[in-house]
C-alpha cells in the first residue's frame, strides 16, 4: 500500500492510452458519482478503440438507466487494466474486493480519506465530486466530450452536491456542470428525473402526514406521524417515501426533527434528524437504537402517540430553558 | 415603445458610466433575480463614487437580508438616471409604474417578452436570470467583483433556476455560479437559507394546496389552486410561497403543470410550468399573459375553478390524442 504512485491527469492519461483492455470498477450500492464517473471513462476510452466494461458490486438502480442505458455490468474484461473510481477503500468493492481488491491499476477518486491501495492513484481530495476528477482526466486523454459522457460527468456533480445546493459545492463543480451542458449532457432530464420526480401518490401521502406536525421547545423540536391511516387508498412503494423523515428538519428554527412511523405490525419506527447540537444518536440509544449524530432511529412498541411523546421528553434534555 | 434601443453590456456599460445619480426598479413582489440583480449593480456603481438608491414597489422579504442588509429601499433619489433590472413590463413596477413606468433610461432583463418600455434595453433572452446579464455588465463597468456583489448574482442565478435543477439552466447559469463563487459568494449560506428552510406556515399551506391537484389528459397536466381558504388562520409572507408553482411539474409523468392562485381582489393568477415541449408562454399569451417557454403566467378575472378549466382546456391543444 505504501507503494501507491501519486498521478497528475496527464500521467493518469498516459497509463490509460497504453492499455488495450480496461476494467472500471464502482463502489458498492452505487451512487450517481460513481456511477457517471465510470460511464464517462469507459466511453471515453472506448472512442479510443480500446475494449472497455463497467463492473459493478451492486445491480445499478434503473433511475440511473439514462447514462448507464444497456451496458452489462456484471462482469470485468479477463487479463485487463483495472481502474477503481470514486472507491475510496478496497472495502468498498463490496463482493468484488476478494478478485480485485489487491489489483487496482489505477484509481480515479476525490476523498481524502483515499486508502492508497491502488498502484497508482489521482485523487482531487479537494473536488466534491470524483467527476470533476474524471473530467480532467478526459481533457488529458484527449478526446472530444460527448454527450454520453457529458451526462456522465454532470450526474456525478449534481448528485454529489445535492443539485449543487450542499457547502462542498465549488466553482470547480459549476464549472464542470457548465462545460458538461456545453457538451450536450441532457441536465433538464437528469434532474427531473434524480431530484424532482415525485409519484402523485407521494404528493398525497407528503400532504397527509404534513398535517400532523406538532412543535414543541419553542418550535426547535418537530415532530411527524406516518400513520397507517396515511396510506389508506395509497399504493406507495417502500421507495417513494425517501426524504419523507427529513421533513420536519427542514423547518424554519427546527434543531431536531421527528418522525413516528407506524408499521403495519402495530411497532413505532422513529426516525431523529438533528442540524447543530442535539445528538439524535444518544437519544435513539435511550430506546435500544443508534445511527449517526444528526441522523439516528429507534424501534418502539408502542402506541405512535406515546412513542412520539417519549422520544420528545427524552429530547427535552437538550433544551433545558425551554419548556415543553 | 418603438424608440427602445437595444444595448450591449459595454454600450450600457458606456451609458451607467456617465452617470452620478442612479436609482435602481426592482419588479413587485420581488425575488431572489430581481433583488440580486439589483443589489449587484447598487454595490458595482456605489464603488464606482456614484449614488445610487434601490427602490422596491414591495417591502423585501426579510429572507433576502443577506444580500439586502440595512438598504433602504423605499425611495429613489430625484433627478436620477432610472434602471429598471429584470422588470419585463412597466406594469410590474406595481404601485412605482405611475413614477417611473414612462421614463425608464436603462432595462436590463432576461424575459424574451419584455415590453420594451424603457430608453435603452439591455436584454439577453436566452439567459435563465436576469443576474447573468447583470454580471456581463459588471464585467464591462470594468468593477471588481467583492462578495456582496457575487452574493447578489449567485442569488438570482440560483433562484431563477430552482437552484440549478430547472431546465432552463444552462452551461451559461453554472459558469456565472462559478465565477460568483470565486469571488466569494457565500452559496453554502444562501442555499440553505432560501432553498433547504421552509417554515411552519409554508408546510401547512403547501399541504393545503396539495390535496387540491387534479389530473388531466392522462395525467401529463396537473392542476392545483391556492385558494384564499389555504391561508385561513396563516399568516403567509408572499416570499415563503417561492416555489408553490413548480409543485404540480414536480410529479412523474407530468409534462405540464398549473397553479390557479386566488388573489384578494377576486382575480386569479395563473402560473403555468412545463418540461419538455408545451409552450407555456403561448398558452398565457391566449390570456394577456406571457413568459417563458417552460415558465410563464397570465391573469384572468374570473373563478379559480372557471380560471383552471379555461386554462386545462387551453393545454388540451397540445395533447391532442388524449381525452380530458
Amino acid at each position: 500500500m505504501s507503494n501507491c504512485i501519486d498521478c497528475t491527469p496527464a500521467q493518469a492519461a498516459a497509463l490509460l492510452l497504453e492499455q488495450e483492455r480496461v476494467t472500471i470498477l464502482i463502489h458498492r450500492h452505487p451512487d450517481g458519482d460513481t456511477i457517471g464517473s465510470g460511464m464517462a471513462l469507459l466511453h471515453a476510452l472506448r472512442d479510443m478503440g480500446k475494449q472497455v466494461r463497467l463492473h459493478s458490486p451492486d445491480p445499478i438502480s434503473k433511475r440511473y438507466g439514462l447514462v448507464v442505458e444497456d451496458e452489462d455490468t456484471t462482469a470485468g474484461l479477463e487479463n485487463s487494466y483495472v481502474v477503481a473510481v470514486d472507491v475510496a477503500d478496497p472495502a468498498l468493492l463490496g463482493r468484488l474486493e476478494e478478485e480485485y481488491g489487491h489489483r487496482v491499476d489505477l484509481c480515479v477518486d476525490h476523498h481524502p480519506s483515499n486508502k492508497r491501495y491502488a498502484k497508482n492513484l489521482l485523487l482531487r481530495g479537494e473536488y466534491a465530486s470524483c467527476c470533476e476528477a474524471v473530467y480532467e482526466l478526459l481533457l488529458a486523454l484527449g478526446c472530444a466530450i460527448t454527450p454520453v459522457m457529458a451526462n456522465g460527468i454532470y450526474l456525478g456533480a449534481s448528485t454529489d452536491t445535492g443539485c449543487f445546493r450542499y457547502g462542498n459545492t465549488t466553482a470547480n463543480t459549476h464549472y464542470v456542470a457548465s462545460k458538461a451542458i456545453e457538451a450536450g449532457a441532457n441536465h433538464g432530464m437528469i434532474n427531473r428525473v434524480i431530484f424532482e420526480t415525485v409519484t402523485p401518490q407521494r404528493m398525497v401521502f407528503e400532504s397527509r402526514v404534513k398535517e400532523t406536525l406538532q412543535y414543541f421547545y419553542g418550535g426547535h423540536c418537530a415532530l411527524m406521524y406516518q400513520l397507517q391511516s396515511a396510506f389508506e387508498g395509497l399504493d406507495v412503494e417502500e421507495s417513494e417515501l425517501e426524504g419523507i423523515s427529513n421533513i420536519p428538519r427542514t423547518i424554519e428554527g427546527v434543531e431536531v426533527g421527528v418522525t413516528v412511523r407506524e408499521q403495519a405490525d402495530g411497532s413505532c419506527r422513529i426516525s431523529l434528524r438533528s442540524s447543530d447540537f442535539v445528538d439524535a444518536s444518544e437519544i435513539c440509544q435511550r430506546f435500544g437504537g443508534g445511527g449517526h449524530k444528526r441522523a439516528a432511529g429507534c424501534t418502539m412498541h408502542t402506541t405512535p402517540e406515546q412513542a412520539g411523546m417519549s422520544i420528545v421528553k427524552a429530547i427535552g434534555d437538550y433544551f433545558p430553558e425551554e419548556s415543553l
